[in-house]
């Protein structure tokens, strides 16, 4: 089968056998997948990884040991988690220290023909949901684990920093949950795809309003983007870090201690209330796909999609 | 009066006319104040401080409004609140962006022989609480107010790093309220003084436990204090960030996010749970104080807070 492989910042493709299916796995045919940052990261060399990206997917079934997947179209959680240890049995699995994780820690990715995942990660994509909508299944909940995080009252205002691929989504979370959103972004042209929602846009400046929201997600991308969003926090605000910078961050901690602010990091969601907003239709989802190359094509797709500014990147199978 | 005089960097002692009071205020003559850690960052320059410091003090009304005062013994909230904000509102008038802050901003302080404070911020000292106990009442609010934040159940584990003042109260506060405190220092003698109370004790080494404790206090009031507390939390954990450190401080905020934990600044708290703590008598506090000088004396008492290692430094009246 056609696998990406990426080592010491080089993409390549490879023709290798299928992974084998172990009990309790499904073997799943890809059918789309996303380029997401982590993955460019990756690239980078972060976490020393080589192997087979990819995490953010939509297959179908085509091996397993429940008959009741074959042939499902399917999305999958992420984590494969031990089952044991405490995290697990409080339904925090994504924190499980026995963890792999597919694409990124010792399990390979989506961006090959086939991939195997945990039966029990799986969740068939919800009628009538656009696979195109369903490949964005992976960052929607890891925007709506915001939700499982904090409690932001319907009608609240929230400011939202960075325009990104996740920016874009976690906008669209917050502003459907029932949140006032207002997002600030460097891309008017961007910002402008989620007016039809109700969301505010603002071009971020150096000047933006100070000590002005209860609720601030950073999601930036960048080491300068968490004081800028100390600075937007109220006293007892809470703010959502949700930028994996992979780079020291200088702080002033002075304002978070006198302002008593909350930081609150956020990763990787559970992927039910995610699936229950795909399937209430109304996310803007397939404008922020930019390109999509084949498989094959795996290296242009990944410079493609490091273009500064470039949205979503799809691989299709 | 004397009165003692803080400007770029030198302490020094004033003979000036006692402060008028307000309407509503109290004239308290001073009968002890402690030196903070803060004090000792003012002298150093921060906010650009000039005029007389001092927020922690007990004292004796001898004018006021209200006749109930006169006479009594009282510690003082030191927010100077404008009782018509939001915060004020919701009881956080310790965030009102109206205050000033006694000996902090822009009130004269208690390191004088007479202060004035709003008659609603004073707190009579409960029955049988010696006044060298009760000159711990505002850092003691300090430390009580990470109960007000942060939910920690009874038998919890509780990491306090940093054996400096505001650690050695913060570690008895917790460890009163139920909780079972490991307190990390580099003194063994000064963690020594807590274990009558059950605090267990822990050279702060750089091979600490990784991921070790749901709750985690940093009161190191050191730069390096924050990484350090961040590998202890375990993921989902809460690390309630006390030091207020005049420097920019340097993370890596990769740990934060993928374990998802919650950093919470805490500064000042409510009077009434240190009190009722007081009056509870099981405090261990006079032990604190490591020396003792007159309010004309106050440069030789600055000089000695700041000797490395030195716990409490009183001014007496």
């Amino acid at each position: 089968m056609i696998s990406v492989h990426l080592e010491r910042g080089v993409v390549s493709v490879e023709n290798i056998p299928p992974p084998s299916r172990p009990a309790g796995h499904a073997l799943i045919r890809l059918l789309h997948a996303g380029i997401c940052s982590t993955d460019l990261h990756l690239q980078r060399g972060y976490y020393g990884f080589a192997g087979t990206p990819g995490h953010e997917f939509v297959g179908e079934v085509v091996a397993c040991d429940n008959a009741q997947w074959l042939g499902k179209k399917v999305v999958g959680e992420i984590n494969l988690t031990c089952g044991n240890c405490d995290f697990c049995a409080k339904g925090l699995g994504r924190h499980c220290p026995n963890r792999t994780v597919l694409g990124i820690v010792r399990h390979p990715g989506a961006f090959a023909e086939f991939l195997t995942l945990p039966e029990r990660n799986l969740h068939e994509i919800p009628p009538r949901v656009p696979l195109l909508d369903a490949v964005f299944t992976e960052p929607l909940a890891a925007a709506c684990e915001i939700l499982d995080q904090v409690r932001i009252p319907s009608g609240a205002p929230v400011a939202v920093l960075g325009d990104g691929k996740l920016g874009l989504l976690i906008a669209q979370v917050l502003q459907l949950h029932g949140a006032q959103v207002h997002l600030y972004g460097r891309h008017p042209e961007k910002m402008a795809l989620l007016s039809p929602l109700g969301v505010a846009s603002h071009l971020a400046a150096p000047n933006a309003p100070q000590a002005a929201y209860e609720f601030v997600v950073e999601a930036t991308g960048s080491s300068a983007g968490l004081e800028q969003a100390i600075a937007l926090t109220v006293p007892r605000g809470a703010l959502i870090m949700k930028s994996t910078v992979h780079d020291r961050v200088s702080i002033d901690t002075a304002p978070v201690i006198v302002n008593e602010i909350s930081l609150i990091g956020s990763r990787c969601g559970r992927f039910p209330p995610a699936l229950d907003l795909l399937a209430r239709g109304k996310l803007i989802l397939q404008p922020l796909i930019q390109d999509r190359f084949p498989l094959a094509d795996a290296p242009k797709a990944f410079a493609r999609a490091a273009e500064k500014g470039v949205l979503k990147v799809l691989l299709d199978n």
